[in-house]
């Protein structure tokens, strides 16, 4: 039977006896009960019945003794629900259609039994269905009929499910779910609330479990996961809604590299097998690097053209922006070399480079943001600089772990989170320099798209609290419940969250 | 390696080479690497070493050579978090543990890091902590280290994982995850309520993705699960959270028979191992049976003291109250048989039933919670009325589709959602007599607790506005978006939720 040896059974328990996908000549001679929507009618000779699995030709018969069965098979409308019996047989020869998975074969119908006729639909289902945005998100149930929405929900949970058997039954990692009405988390000011039954008080929907996670590892669960559903209230942007899920992971006894083989396997272990193998380890470059070599800490490293630094070139020169660049401090003069860009681009071209230049000027990717320009402007004109079937993941390393204030450069602020902890040989520094400190905080970039980030954490309360109190000048006594768990025996730990479900 | 063999590894890419519990005289002359809590210190001797696998001891070496070693672990506070290195090796004789799963062995450390030195705590870790309910909760990262409660959050997420085996990978069912950030359902009057960013508009956290299950049968998904985060807002109860986690499962082309089959099929499944075999099918009873003899719609049927109609028997009766009783309309007359009773109770308990019949009188399941009182007054006293180990799962089915409502009983209300299908052989009777219908819901009992349930729904739009409009006597426009979606070719479908995770 099927559960003895967990071979899929998609058509147990229900009306019909096979999907529609799953017939082939190897059924020739069954007679097989079908459920599923009609596709459309041909001639009056054929029903097209979709299911979830694909479609499947059923021939009309046109005896005068099944006129009833033929008078209600012609009279179903497009999208209508139906249970078909009868036999599969071959198709004569000639009728194959080879671009349909199931064009060898078709059933002869015996009797159906319609369960519901459906009115006239704001648009047709199609593979993909063409429509504007708005009327798909408005008929949601009719634009997830679609092949390409149908596949896309399944590979979802599929991916879920081959993260969860890696996470849980290869590694013995423990899937808690953590409250998601929480108490206002200090600086989260994206969070929605949630007013409670007593007047003036609110719960609030975290941005992350962050804080639970620490909590599980002092607790001694050793290995947390969650697929945690996440709530930031900024108003929806193309690629973020205000809720989502996030894979949430936190280890301990484990340093950097440990939480990177983790992921590098989770991602190995969970890729759909028809997109090729994935190879790790993944490559690493440090954010010194990733900003001195590409302009930005998410690098597509699917293509060279990095920045050039021609500050040595212009030393002593006499052109007066290039000099007054150069003597700012912290000025540079960077150049990115585009290949054939002198034969592809035109004047226009160069006119748009150089206004993102004047309106992002003094703003950090400037200069990564020129060398993305440059190459899709390059592809534009047909050059090919990027694979699009390739795939670079990198991890980028070595992050500053603090950053001056954006509206007080004195200050310092957590680039990260405040939960991080510094590279074992900055720690000093955390007392004499702070602004040199780099975090063990890693981020997972693929083709240029930051999808997942994580950290080592502080896991001395002492640590934790000089922090706090003398690098960010905060009040330590929001997160006092934090430092007392700290104090009550935590192990060393860390973890990663990765973004790619909500995509 | 681990994972060809899908072998759980649960020291993968951490500091240790092994789990304390899980080390015996297989291990005997291996160096091991440990990384734990300190359980405590014996003699200045031994340290005995806790992760969540269980406890190992470490034997401190005395040589002058180690003082240095002995020094750092004598001062080893409770609950401190260290990384001990040492050899296994085989106790000397005499000195075996047999209550301990590790007491065979010990490691003599040749190592030690401290990791985290623990301050004194407010309550000691042990298998179950012994402390007031609120200081567990103020410090449940404390509580969470105690065996019994490690042992629950990995039971939960085994369970949870076992069930996602089974609806994924045996019945196909495709894992989708619902928003929570949804309009106000109408009816839904314990909803949580998020303002959005525009004044005056709000989004609403709902008690069930009910509606999106629907639409994604509308939506071809064919057959669905989630592990749906669900919210109450009624105030916290002892048996009710305001947010709770609910196993939501929602499949087309199937009938009452097929959901209870694979519900049951779930449960055996996912039962761990040593709680024994479930058999099924599980019992069934309709709820007319249910009501006639248990007094309650859900149960126990664990043991008998079925209610006893003494209608026919007082049919003549001149005692007062009794013939008073008989002549209200629905009035009767019932007993329930308590073995050894008039041995058993006292006079004080007689009295305290009188009580509860008083106090309950006109409400529903006053007898089934007199004969629940029997039963636990009975086991009170001694006598075994119930086996605590046994399991008594029961299907209680064909309940009425409509009640009276309580404010208005001339009005009809839905007894569990407007959407459940009426029984095939009852559907006439929703145009002449809706308040006969039976309903195809059915409910889970497990020991007369309820722990599920669902129904067939209605995938006609035309059944469904009869039922809101002419029966419920309810806008049905605030529902416009469902009858809509029911008319665009809704398959016959059914489903299922289940509380057991929440508990």
């Amino acid at each position: 039977s099927c559960n003895v040896f967990m071979q899929l059974c998609p058509s147990s328990l229900s009306f019909r006896s096979h999907t529609c996908g799953e017939l082939s000549l190897d059924h020739e001679g069954k007679t097989v009960t079908l459920c599923g929507w009609v596709q459309y009618l041909r001639q009056d000779l054929f029903v097209i019945l979709r299911d979830f699995s694909g479609l499947a030709q059923v021939l009309i018969p046109q005896e005068e003794s099944a006129s009833h069965l033929k008078a209600a098979l012609c009279d179903l409308t497009a999208e209508s629900v139906v249970k078909v019996t009868g036999t599969v047989r071959r198709r004569p020869a000639g009728q194959e259609n080879k671009g349909m998975p199931t064009g060898d074969i078709e059933i002869l119908a015996e009797g159906v039994e319609v369960f519901n006729v459906c009115r006239k639909l704001p648009f047709e289902i199609k593979g993909f269905v063409k429509t504007s945005e708005s009327l798909r998100m408005q008929y949601r149930y009719l634009d997830l009929r679609s092949s390409r929405m149908q596949k896309n929900l399944r590979l979802r949970s599929q991916l879920v499910m081959k993260m969860r058997e890696y996470l849980c039954n290869v590694h013995g990692f423990v899937d808690v779910e953590t409250p998601t009405l929480f108490k206002r988390t200090p600086g989260g000011a994206k969070e929605f609330v949630v007013p409670s039954r007593e007047p003036g008080r609110f719960y609030s929907l975290p941005q992350s479990p962050q804080q639970f996670k620490q909590l599980l590892m002092v607790a001694g669960i050793d290995r947390y996961f969650q697929m945690a559903r996440c709530y930031r209230d900024e108003g929806s942007k193309p690629d973020r809604q205000p809720e989502f899920t996030q894979v949430d992971i936190e280890m301990s006894f484990v340093d950097q590299a440990g939480i990177r083989s983790l992921v590098e396997g989770l991602l190995q272990y969970s890729w759909p097998a028809e997109r090729g193998v994935l190879t790790a380890p993944f490559q690493t470059m440090t954010y010194e690097e990733a900003m001195r070599d590409y302009g930005v800490d998410k690098p597509d490293t699917r293509f060279s053209m990095k920045l050039i630094d021609l500050g040595q070139v212009f030393l002593s020169t006499e052109i007066e922006f290039l000099r007054s660049a150069l003597s700012q401090p912290g000025g540079s003069v960077q150049a990115v070399c585009v290949p054939s860009g002198a034969k592809l681009f035109a004047g226009k071209d160069l006119e748009e480079l150089k206004q993102t230049a004047q309106t992002q000027f003094g703003q950090r990717p400037l200069l990564g943001n020129l060398r993305l320009r440059c190459a899709a402007l390059l592809e534009s004109r047909g050059a090919s600089v990027r694979d699009p079937s390739a795939l670079h993941f990198l991890w980028v390393l070595d992050f500053p772990l603090f950053l001056p204030k954006e509206e007080d450069p004195e200050q310092l602020e957590s680039a990260h989170h405040p939960f991080t902890a510094p590279l074992p040989e900055d720690t000093q520094l955390l007392h004499t320099d702070p602004q040199k400190v780099r975090g063990q905080h890693y981020d997972l970039v693929l083709n240029g798209c930051e999808i997942g980030g994580g950290s080592i954490r502080i896991h001395k309360a002492s640590e934790q609290l000089h922090v706090l109190e003398s690098v960010l000048k905060e009040d330590p006594s929001l997160l006092s419940h934090l430092l007392e768990a700290l104090d009550s025996g935590a192990p060393p730990h860390g973890g990663i969250l990765l973004f790619f479900l909500s995509f």
